[in-house]
């Protein structure tokens, strides 16, 4: 538990500068040695903006509501979450800080899911920042349990739950998953029977894989459920009853007095999880419930007293993706809650790394670790992708909110393949980047009060939930594969994809041998050179990909063909989100108003556009879109430009405007942080 | 906590698999589709292998007295860690657990950390497969507590302590780090000044910056520590003491028999850390704590009653050298112990990537979710990695007993740098690959009795103790650099890198333009063409990063150039731990006695071959080194043999001979894991 060897390895370094200084340097300079880094930050023009006007720019139009977050939670220390809490007092916890929401602070987020979905947003990155499992908690209660009332079913139903969901009379769940079915909805089992004589539907759970599993708010506080099942409707034939498909019906689960399970409802706990503890979990098997046929939410399909189904929807599938697109909220807000938790880490590793020094040269003061050109290559690209991710993810509320209101078909069409595709690379770069926020802070990264093991451990679920993010980048292949096919049939392009239509031909010819060798640093900063790269890319991967799908599918079938393809889809897949995400953030480098803080933004749009160039060099090398030269001029000016970014890193995380109250993590606070860890400690 | 819109992915997904089969594909074949992985397992030839062969091959000598320890806690179930614990009373537990190993079970490792190291490890690995806290508690009492009193000490001290260290009488700490100072060691600020009128060491912390933080043991248990300290002898001139660098000394923290902390001494405790709360972590202040001077561990230097120093060494540089290169074990055991880790976690995740089913082709019954190509793109290659980290890191554990007992100084600076980067890479593998464990399990990876977590929190500061993994590995760059100039000198190469000797030149002239275009599946699989395009990139590298540190020392100094070229210098270090790693990989495989499992290693090194190799393309694209047809058939390759690997991973887990009260994950159990996984929640 101490860095037992670390100093050999120190001690053999600097022996070794110090042999290569003498040997390796035929010139023998060693004489006047300059610190770079010094020497560096003068020599080279800093970007000098004010961070104030950078984060004005950035900050959400909902601020004031988080505000009002931070600052009831700031004065009821009772509800703060504390480092070590068993599992069963985090949900009590969880609970009451929810209820303390609602009901001490009054703000209630259920009326904004359809009202104005920004505003909803806000409070839930807000109230993730407080604890996630209470942010995780409240989207489970408005957005997956109330949404589900509200999008899926019709104003009787509204009704009759508004109110109580809304003031958390009625605590609900979102029974969907079973323990055998996760991404495959369609693949659920449970059934609700539809009995004619009682005017019911009769939920059951027909075998253990059916189980519903891993309910949010099942485990203690629910008391309905929205529960998922295939609709059985009785039939005259042989076999009985019609399979209708999945549709979601509400079962109350315990009684509204007593709080007691109710008859042939069988509750157990999940137990713990890796994060998020402080949201109850539970197993739900149903046998033989009787519910009112009033419960089925009849949106998308009713089942009169007479037992004839009824729909707006002509097929199976039709209904089906109306329903699961309802809820697609979800995935927006975990992409955007993700972009908040990234937002968290940086700053805390930032901070660190600025105060942090070790090393240095003979006889000089030791240097900060931002200093080393490690720490900057782990931090700083990543410094810019969350500026990158800001940007795109407001865009993406944005267009969602629009969408609540206009219900425009080719806006929810883009939406819908934009929040998959954002919720699935964002949560997943996310996720990795904690990880490496903690192994660049080193062992005080370690230490619980420093915040990097529950960041990871709440959010590490981000990249299943709400779509498992391996899936949700097969739609954004299938959906760019879609596009691609009207391309050639002359059809319209959605929104976010019309770079295709307009310059596909162009990319899909040869790479300019001439241009592929420009190597300057003003070609290179030039924002079209670098959306041309990121969208030559992707029309590339998207034109080989359907060549091999169809030839593939001649032998193994389109699921076979598919599953041959199926890394070569997911990296389409991301590589048209990067290419989205950089359009997102030239466009807001453009949009900035003022001029010293847009420079700040150039520099750190640029480091995200050419590192990501360079990650996937290989493919630009393999086609000569890029020539040596050039590969190696990328790769220079990326080193450079995190440097750059560096000289600028503390105000850019100040920008993002995180009080120390949110932040929390001693090693992280603004002033005196040393002092305050120490204090935390007990010296 | 619901995976609310993951089927409308799939639902999409579905549709547009169709639109591809019937749009895309001109021919028209969608009428006759064939599963693609049914087609293939029996169209191409799946390697057979009994598992219990290869078992017995990679089976470890010191397997009996693993047995012993996993069947003693087996016996013992109020010594299994529960899945929920408060920190205290995990390290209550963890205190317990190590008292019954020594005390009950019998198990006294002390005596093998000098006589025989590899049962030491062996010990090491089965105990930290208990609980990882319990295995660094283990680490930290024998290994640096006791190491450093019998490698640092002398006979005075052997006689002294070793009976209370072996049988825990003496708990104890290794009280290196402060607060301010980790990776840099020579800068660790406390002070023992000798008083020549009393004969003693007086021990000092300056100020809070030198507070010995993350002290093992010493928050709860510990009765003594080893500290290390500057050691001041008085002097006559105007200073008044002469500075004779950093020294170790066993400093009494706590009464023997009232356990109350000795004056001076001022202890905090560190609190809550991400993982390994089983280990007391403590904070350690001295106020002028007086100790005798015999307790000055003295092998390296000695102070006499009259205040003279006297060191078998002549420089405080090569002291310090001396004094922490004895504790090297303490890396060999974590890279070892790491292994183990991934093991795990690779173990848990196959055998649930088979068991688990989710979607299918149409009217077919669901594929095991390791039949995607996405998964086994995301396992196999790791697989293959775990076998070669266990081949790598079984040599390394052999070389050091070797060296423990020769002290042969070739075979020192060898097992020092494959150390230092066995340690740094194989930790830094296993946390990312335990993450991308979990997250290739889903929802039910999440769950806490499926291990994932506990394995992560733990596993973690892997990367950062015993030296912090970027420190490592520019060490291992230090001495290429060394052997580099060497070479080009006349002199004789360390045994690890021979083979910079041997074919530096052919691998530094330009690549053959014929053989950079061979693409042939028995080329590409020749493990001559593996190692030497391995150890192209590692020669590459190295003496461009040797003209590089030459050219921008003359301006930067030493330092500054050390610093602008630290990028290069890691991926320099990361390459040549892999070409060794490679090499012992080929060894292996050609030394088991089993054809078949011989076989089927073949097909795994193979892919961990060509996986690093196409990771890294851009590389090799850039210099020519492969053509772009020999890319793409590496590429097509790789994807084929973690297919042929997919297909034997039952039996490759199964040989890592990982009994269920090992792996103890529900979903990995080796038969009924469902209904073990739903028995556990309470159905």
């Amino acid at each position: 538990m101490d860095s037992g060897c670390s100093g050999n390895a120190i001690a053999a370094a600097t022996e070794r500068i110090r042999l290569i200084g003498s040997h390796l340097e035929e010139g023998g300079v060693a004489d006047h040695p300059r610190l770079e880094t010094a020497a560096c930050a003068k020599a080279m023009r800093k970007v000098e903006f004010e961070t104030d006007r950078l984060a004005e720019f950035i900050r959400g139009k909902h601020r004031e509501v988080q505000e009002k977050v931070y600052e009831y939670f700031l004065s009821r220390p009772e509800l703060q979450t504390p480092v070590e809490i068993s599992m069963n007092e985090h949900r009590d916890l969880c609970m009451r800080q929810l209820l303390g929401l609602v009901r001490d602070a009054g703000i209630r987020p259920f009326r904004y899911v359809l009202e104005d979905p920004e505003k909803y947003f806000a409070i839930l990155e807000a109230v993730g920042s407080v604890d996630m499992s209470l942010g995780i908690k409240t989207g489970v209660q408005f957005s997956l349990w109330g949404g589900s009332v509200i999008n899926l079913g019709t104003k009787k139903h509204r009704d009759k739950y508004f109110d109580g969901i809304d003031s958390l009379e009625y605590p609900g769940c979102f029974a969907m998953t079973e323990l055998h079915h996760g991404s495959n909805v369609q693949g659920l089992q449970t059934t609700a029977t539809f009995d004619l004589v009682n005017d019911e539907f009769v939920i059951n759970t027909p075998n253990d894989g059916a189980i519903k599993w891993w309910i949010g708010n099942a485990a203690v506080h629910g008391k309905f459920a929205t529960v998922f099942a295939r609709l059985l409707l009785p039939t005259h034939d042989i076999k009985g009853h019609s399979d209708m498909g999945v549709h979601a019906f509400i079962v109350p689960i315990r009684d509204m007095k007593t709080h007691q399970t109710l008859p042939g409802v069988e509750i157990n706990d999940c137990g713990h999880k890796v994060g998020l503890n402080g949201v109850d979990n539970g197993a739900l098997r149903f046998r033989s419930v009787r519910i009112s046929r009033e419960n089925l939410l009849n949106r998308f399909g009713d089942v009169s007293r007479e037992g004839k189904y009824t729909s707006p929807l002509p097929t199976i599938n039709k209904r089906f993706a109306a329903t699961l697109g309802e809820l697609v909220g979800g995935r927006v807000g975990l992409a955007y809650s993700s972009v908040g938790v990234l937002k968290i880490a940086v700053t805390i590793a930032t901070r660190y790394s600025l105060l942090r020094q070790q090393f240095g040269p003979p006889k000089q003061p030791e240097v900060s670790i931002l200093d080393y050109q490690s720490q900057q290559h782990k931090l700083m690209p990543m410094l810019a992708s969350t500026y990158a991710f800001h940007f795109a993810t407001v865009h993406l509320v944005q267009k969602y909110s629009e969408m609540k209101v206009s219900h425009d078909d080719e806006l929810v069409g883009d939406v819908h393949a934009l929040s998959a595709g954002l919720k699935a690379y964002v949560t997943s770069y996310t996720a990795k980047s904690i990880s490496i926020c903690r192994e660049s802070c080193g062992g005080h990264g370690y230490a619980a009060v420093n915040r990097f093991g529950s960041l990871r451990n709440d959010h590490d679920i981000f990249q299943t939930f709400e779509g498992d993010n391996t899936v949700l980048l097969q739609q954004v292949a299938g959906d760019l594969l879609k596009q691609y096919k009207e391309k050639f049939q002359g059809g319209t392009l959605a929104v976010t994809w019309s770079y295709l239509k307009e310059s596909m031909n162009s990319y899909l010819s040869q790479p300019n041998p001439v241009t592929a060798r420009w190597e300057g640093e003003e070609h290179l900063r030039d924002p079209k050179f670098q959306l041309d790269a990121f969208r030559y890319r992707t029309s590339r991967l998207l034109q080989s990909v359907a060549v091999r799908l169809r030839k593939h599918s001649q032998n193994l079938g389109a699921f076979g063909a598919w599953n041959r393809c199926l890394n070569h889809l997911l990296t389409l897949a991301e590589s048209h989100i990067e290419s989205v995400i950089l359009a997102k953030f030239i466009e807001a480098v453009q949009r900035c108003p003022d001029k010293n803080a847009q420079a700040a933004l150039k520099v750190v749009c640029d480091l995200y556009a050419l590192d990501r160039i360079w990650n996937d060099i290989g493919t630009y090398r393999n086609v000569d879109y890029v020539a040596p030269n050039k590969a190696k001029a990328i790769h220079k000016l990326t080193d450079y430009l995190s440097f750059q970014v560096r000289n600028i890193a503390g105000e850019l995380v100040d920008a993002f405007d995180l009080p120390d109250h949110v932040t929390r993590a001693p090693i992280a606070m603004q002033s005196e942080a040393y002092s305050q860890y120490t204090q935390y400690v007990g010296f």
